[in-house]
């Protein structure tokens, strides 16, 4: 078979699309992490102008029919199909909004964004309301747009973009179940872990330069390519860059290197996900990365499966010791173990252990909803920010910056967004298990600092499967089930009761 | 007056241009500065995409039509009247090439550039030659194909694509006249430098730390902008990124800093160009720097005119000194005056001195143009190479890695450069001497480490005007005269024989 002429075209322009996408990632990074502060403007001109050209190439005239020659033309492998598949997907995405929508956004974006560090820092969100009403209204334009052209909710159409396929009807599902037992698993948790009595704090100073080479260490022994990727600092960790050039970034605080070491295996795992991706179709959208949650799912799955796990810390707590000169209890795998599994409920989303993040994660899907469909007015959003808080959590936060301001998200017009880290929590606990129970050498490898039949399998069954089928189709291929809690229930009442 | 609609949508398309270019200065910058050895093909996909793009812009089927109705439209100030004769001339440059000839042109290159690393390693002519003339070939054929349209013989339409306006011609007159009085006074001056005795040598370890806060130091002194831009480390320095974001590198070496101190102010001079160019006219053509000549004019003027001379290495010495802990009379400004001025022939351009210096460019110059003429063939460069150097610097070098291969231009296609450095370095001398003359206060202020007054003359005389003018047209103005060699023979006889 060969393929038909329309294909190859669009093959063709999506590789184009991919080097552009490529190249803004990379000038993303240099502004986060290297670029001078008087350069903004100059910087913002040229992803603007990548951006039109993209999009220019995403919505050029003839797409549409180019798509429909392509499906018609026959001659398509599996992949190719996939391929053409997430072309009329993204599309769909692309060419429902009108230029002038997709330019008031972002312009109402960037304002908003401005505006709340403001709001956050004075705490006042009276001050952020207009903005924020105007970046809602047009979301909500933006989804219903988009709903139109893929028969979707509004709220579906915005989750949509960020993990395709994703619907709220299944979201609630799996949150309504979480919410059923969270509450009361937390409260049981602290309960216990007051009752063995207070841990061992690590003394710092840590310094810089032996925090870094500790994160390289632990980078290496997952299998992180340096010869394809880099690890720097900037103000908000992230990974950036492409799957042969990833971009991988931390912060240092002297006084606590628990949490960045762990915020860099986090990052190396999504890290790894890029990198697993199929290198044959590099640069087609098959071969990129399924969604949010899959992609939450992977560095969940490292950071918290496999690496705040009590087999990895045995094998780590020394390096972790030798790295700082620490000696004695406060040092021992037990002791960080148990630093690395506290629960305590925090006004702090980011700050949130594994038990008490999916609730944070809950009042906010719940919240944006409501929002969203004109259930909640933006007045109301401080008081039932509060009261979610308080039923969820049992904690009402003191002031707004530690509440319904705290995150970038709605601001910056990220809405659909914020279910996916929790949807990618419950994944990676359930690949995890699958991954156990398919190759009993995989928690053996971790107790030796060994990742090579974890990531074994999970090049295999999920890293290496790219885009070609759903994240749903993915899971069930991988663990035999679709997404469900049971395996997460089932980690956390392991780690954390015993049970 | 309001500009006509043809010449808007070529400003707005010209904008556009100038973002890509930019981004790519800026991605060209990471893969010598930062990129990860294994990311190469990624980052070449992406810098080809945004060529074609680019081009594609540059190119686009209307282009000609919008130019003429631009220029016949009307209402246009000067400004906008010059930058319509640059976007002119570079659309005539890039429409005059059939696509597949850039193509060709560009993997002949990449090809040869591989091939010369090797050669270059080995001395072996032989090896690059294949490659070589298959890029000589091709370069003949740009040459031809762009004379056609702009009415230029062959190497000086290659020219021209670095030196706008530059013609062989003229290059011959100024290199016919240095090369009269050169040869003569570099054996004059290592005469009565010998006579002085041993210069004393600076002794090291000098620390990469120390060094650089050194070169920070002058690069603040000369007024450098360190919210638009950096210092970073490469294997070959260089000033990238857009004039915003200006990104100079050097490279550091333990056992002698002066070279690289010296470097660095090389290139902070290509900076403050860059920096100084109108920031009205920033993404518009006429705001760009006006070529090669006049780039390294700026680089060469601070470094070798203002830098090298004495009133500057009076302030600079004692502060070399406390950078590196540096005492007794080898530390004294006149024993670092006499290390910054050493003349002495070698077989490497880039080791040259500045007297011995144009000889190393008249050289390639001579060859260049006989080999693009086709009179001299390239199984003799080796031979007529060292027969050159034999009869300009009385050298003749042992390998051709010390002679024909020692150039990366070549084999990369730059025919047409070389002759630029030395221009650049004549009109360093008459801008410098020019200023000196306007204002009196400038070099009291080198001598106290304040380039104030000097850089306030360079950016109405020169880095204002942006490309506004022509070469000649901005040297007339702020010289009184088009390039001659007068003032830099008189620079080197002051500065070196003191007549």
């Amino acid at each position: 078979m060969t393929v038909n002429a329309a294909y190859a075209t669009l093959e063709t322009r999506h590789r184009r699309l991919s080097a552009i996408r490529g190249a803004q990632a990379i000038l993303g990074w240099d502004q986060s992490v290297i670029m001078p502060t008087g350069s903004n403007e100059d910087r913002a001109e040229q992803q603007a102008t990548l951006s039109v050209l993209a999009h220019e190439l995403q919505t050029a005239p003839d797409m549409g029919d180019l798509l429909a020659e392509a499906g018609a033309g026959g001659g398509l492998d599996d992949w190719q199909a996939a391929n053409l598949r997430e072309m009329r997907h993204h599309w769909a995405h692309a060419s429902a909004l009108p230029s002038d929508l997709v330019e008031a956004f972002s312009k109402a974006c960037t304002r908003a964004e401005v505006i709340w560090r403001e709001a956050k820092r004075t705490s006042d969100f009276a001050l952020l309301k207009p903005a924020l009403a105007t970046v809602l209204d047009l979301t909500r334009r933006t989804g219903e747009a988009k709903g139109a052209v893929l028969g979707l909710t509004v709220y579906d159409a915005l989750l949509d973009a960020y993990e395709p396929g994703g619907r709220a009807e299944r979201v609630d599902a799996v949150f309504d179940e979480l919410e059923a037992f969270l509450p009361a698993l937390a409260r049981t948790v602290m309960e216990r872990q007051a009752a063995l009595g207070a841990l061992l704090p690590l003394v710092g100073p840590f310094a810089v330069e032996a925090q870094k080479r500790l994160g390289l260490e632990m980078m290496k022994a997952v299998g992180f390519d340096f010869d394809k990727g880099r690890l720097d600092v900037s103000a908000h960790p992230f990974t950036g860059g492409t799957p042969d050039d990833i971009r991988i970034t931390t912060r240092y605080d002297e006084t606590d290197f628990a949490r960045a070491l762990m915020g860099v295996l986090h990052e190396t795992g999504h890290a790894m996900y890029e990198a697993g991706l199929p290198t044959a179709w590099r640069h087609q959208l098959v071969g990129g990365a399924r969604g949010m949650t899959l992609h939450e799912s992977q560095s969940l799955l490292l950071e918290m499966q496999a690496c705040r796990g009590r087999p990895f810390i045995e094998w780590a707590a020394p390096r972790m010791a030798a790295a700082f000169g620490g000696t004695g209890p406060a040092w021992t795998a037990a002791n960080i173990h148990r630093i690395y599994t506290t629960v305590k409920p925090d006004f702090v989303r980011v700050d949130a252990d594994e038990v008490t993040y999916p609730l944070h994660v809950i009042l906010r899907y719940r919240l944006e909803r409501a929002m969203v469909a004109g259930d909640l007015r933006l007045e109301d959003l401080p008081g039932a920010w509060n009261e979610g808080m308080k039923r969820l959590l049992g904690i009402v936060p003191p002031t707004d910056t530690l509440g319904c301001l705290q995150d970038i998200h709605w601001p910056s017009g990220g809405w659909g967004y914020f279910p996916t880290y929790t949807l990618g929590a419950v994944a990676a606990a359930q690949l995890f298990a699958a991954a156990k129970l398919a190759d009993p050498s995989i928690e053996p490898g971790l107790a030796r600092g060994d990742f090579a039949p974890l990531f074994g399998w999970l090049r295999v069954n999920v890293h290496g499967v790219g885009s070609r089928l759903s994240t749903e189709g993915i899971l069930v291929a991988a663990t035999g089930a679709p997404l469900g809690v049971a395996a997460f229930r089932r980690h956390l009442e392991s780690r954390y009761v015993g049970a």
